[in-house]
């Protein structure tokens, strides 16, 4: 009698990574969302006639190696959304609308050790600073033009003084056949007066035997007082079907200005479709330090850190992805 | 091949206060559960034959805006209960048996800047000790005889010594075509020796064009070794149905008499339905504070508090619930 | 749409336990789980074809009591797993492969105030080590051979240095017909280098009109420099069914090495079944210390200790279960 859809993700991998400290230890162990981000998640549509449709979305993580110790919530997200001709109105938490759009622009859909790390809390900031996802955000998307299509955020900052933690940004995008094309920029007030700005190009083009990728991003801190903090990333990468699976090898760039200093990934990954709803993968990662650079890969819940300036990480990752 | 019944609510709205502090600041962004409290449970009902049902619920509050960020929990209800001729009987957590028949009876159902304010926690009190909800409790509803439904909870202090946290309570109502009257006695032991009761009389009456609310509460804290500490809280309200909408005001007094002190507030809304399951509404509240009172408008997960003693506060919620 | 199940069990019951602290007062409220866990999860079974098959589990645990006051998650089980005919390999949080054969060789099923109490936090220990679950782990279940079943677990340490955290574990059992006997050895690296060894063996009869069940465990602490600390437990129990319910006595010996004293249980319990999901049941359990044992009887979420060196403790629960 419900109008509910109950579904998510769980995926589990054994994970290792060399140099997770800067004592040059190695971790291993088992990690999570290592293709796909583990999940549990109640949505659901109601047609209002005249075109009109109202939604829901309630969507949290899942942490499968340990069962979610630190609780469970619907941060990732939980909103409610008018659709209709005029495109869709959501009210809540969820993804920026950029960040929502590029996913898809990284060979490894922003999880697991593979990933491109632009969106990364650069600089010792913490929470939504990495420009992925806003609280109290109202957001708009346009229809389907021909391809193209447009999306605008505006996360309140919700401060009787002082406008830290707002954010604003949207994207244009076209995405036609084979081509791809995303522009997004963003802004967030972190704490204090600072600004962070991010702009964001990618595109793909798909060869039918080969797919290519790429991304360019800006991120820019405005520090009163102070010169500005800034991170140019890179990512170039290519994918190929291959039977019931997938290769793909991408390589990220990370110049982080403020430091003057450059580190550079490459990763490659292969996944075999069990079926549509499931999948064994694995990744192999290279991270290569310069200069005071000390960026370290993510193996979601297994606890790494970076390898020391100037030092170099690899890590391995091998799991299940099931969907339901 | 489960006979679980997957159910919620999902309300978001813009909201605005001025004066949300002593510095005459105002705040707004993104608040919740304007209209409906925003909610995800499980229920489900078991014929055990002979008239004999079993039955459980499980309910947690859904913070839409910041995606439930202290966590998911299931404190709006978890009962396990039997059911029959003789009534209803539930073990756990859930509303006060008094509270649970008032909601109707406020114009605002205990939601968002319109409600009624009687049920809070006056004077630094905090948690269950607004007689909305009790813990550990056993519970008892009558069977509905022509009009007369009676209710009786206690809950536990589960204390090796004293009795904090102890409730006792119950209500009688009698609602038959038009009218409805309902009374209930509630009483909880506070910290220490300090016990709250609250006797409160709720009144409706449709008139069809109108239907008309009343609320009479005196809330009263025995402090040993001081004086008592009372609240006498009263509401009185309209509402009329217009088109696929209703539009509703309600006036409210709330006399602290242990700080010689009134505050006034009158609450405008107008809900709009688009369907059965989801509404647009806007709330206008205004409230006045007198000599030492400071209350503060009550805007789900929009930061605001008392605007200062003696002086006024004015909200807006605008927002849509979907129910599903 | 979905290929999800659903399910779950709220178990909540009065409870009164004497001597619930080294004081000697009484505590009486709600507890919760007393015939078996309250819990809520969501399982599913995929069919890759060729008889291979992909399954999720996620389940975290109930207080109907107080609503989970501390949050919900999943910590009870979040497994994503392959199953075919080399039997079933499991990623994640999961009971311990011994423990989980063990439950039902317990006549109180590890829950309630009757519980045998082998697998607790002896010596001031916390969290897993109790033996009962393991995160980070992979397990392997084998088929089953004509009644013979063993199955085998890894919990990584997912230390950079040392192995604190550290499980491994297994069991071989045969069950088959009126006959079921279960043997397990698991290790668990406590903080720095002590380990927990337990041998478990457990055996079950079935004479149709009572079934006898009995379980010996030795669980050893190796603490580098200083003595072994060791815990033997005994439980005998004899269970029958009587009409649409059952009636079970079980004795249990907690013999404490380290501190040479030793600890008596009695437990009695009745269940009446009012269907297939659902049931009432009481219990009554003894706990005789003697010496400086001080051991308490386990009312899940009323709170009580054990009632002081050498003291006795009684406790009674009397609730209702629901399966859904």
């Amino acid at each position: 009698q419900s109008s509910v859809t109950l579904f998510g993700i769980v995926d589990t991998a054994f994970g290792y990574v060399d140099n997770a400290n800067a004592a040059g230890d190695s971790v291993y162990g088992l990690s999570t969302s290592g293709n796909a981000t583990s999940r549990l998640g109640f949505r659901g549509v109601e047609d209002l006639g005249g075109g009109l449709k109202a939604g829901f979305w309630l969507e949290g993580e899942i942490f499968g190696d340990d069962g979610n110790s630190k609780g469970f919530n619907f941060q990732r997200r939980s909103t409610v959304s008018l659709a209709g001709g005029f495109g869709e109105v959501r009210l809540g938490r969820d993804l920026t609308p950029g960040f929502s759009k590029f996913i898809s622009y990284d060979l490894f859909g922003q999880v697991g050790i593979g990933q491109f790390m632009g969106w990364s809390n650069w600089y010792g900031t913490s929470g939504d600073a990495n420009g992925i996802r806003s609280s109290n955000m109202i957001s708009y998307y346009t229809p389907n033009f021909s391809g193209f299509t447009a999306g605008l955020g505006y996360g309140f900052d919700e401060q009787t003084s002082g406008k830290a933690g707002r954010y604003v940004g949207g994207y244009v995008a076209y995405e036609n056949g084979p081509l791809g094309v995303v522009v997004s920029y963003d802004q967030r007030n972190l704490a204090a007066d600072v600004d962070r700005n991010a702009l964001t190009v990618a595109g793909s083009y798909n060869l039918n035997v080969v797919k290519l990728n790429a991304i360019v991003q800006q991120t820019k801190d405005d520090v009163p007082g102070a010169s500005d903090r800034k991170v140019n990333a890179y990512a170039l990468g290519a994918s190929a079907p291959i039977g019931a699976g997938e290769v793909k090898a991408q390589y990220a760039l990370y110049d982080q200005k403020a430091i003057d200093s450059k580190a550079h990934q490459i990763s490659l990954g292969y996944v075999h479709n069990l079926s549509k709803r499931t999948a064994l993968y694995g990744t192999v990662a290279y991270l290569k330090n310069k200069d005071a650079s000390n960026l370290g890969l993510a193996a979601r819940n297994l606890s790494t850190g970076g390898p020391g300036a100037g030092e170099n990480q690899t890590g391995v990752q091998l799991g299940i992805r099931h969907s339901f």
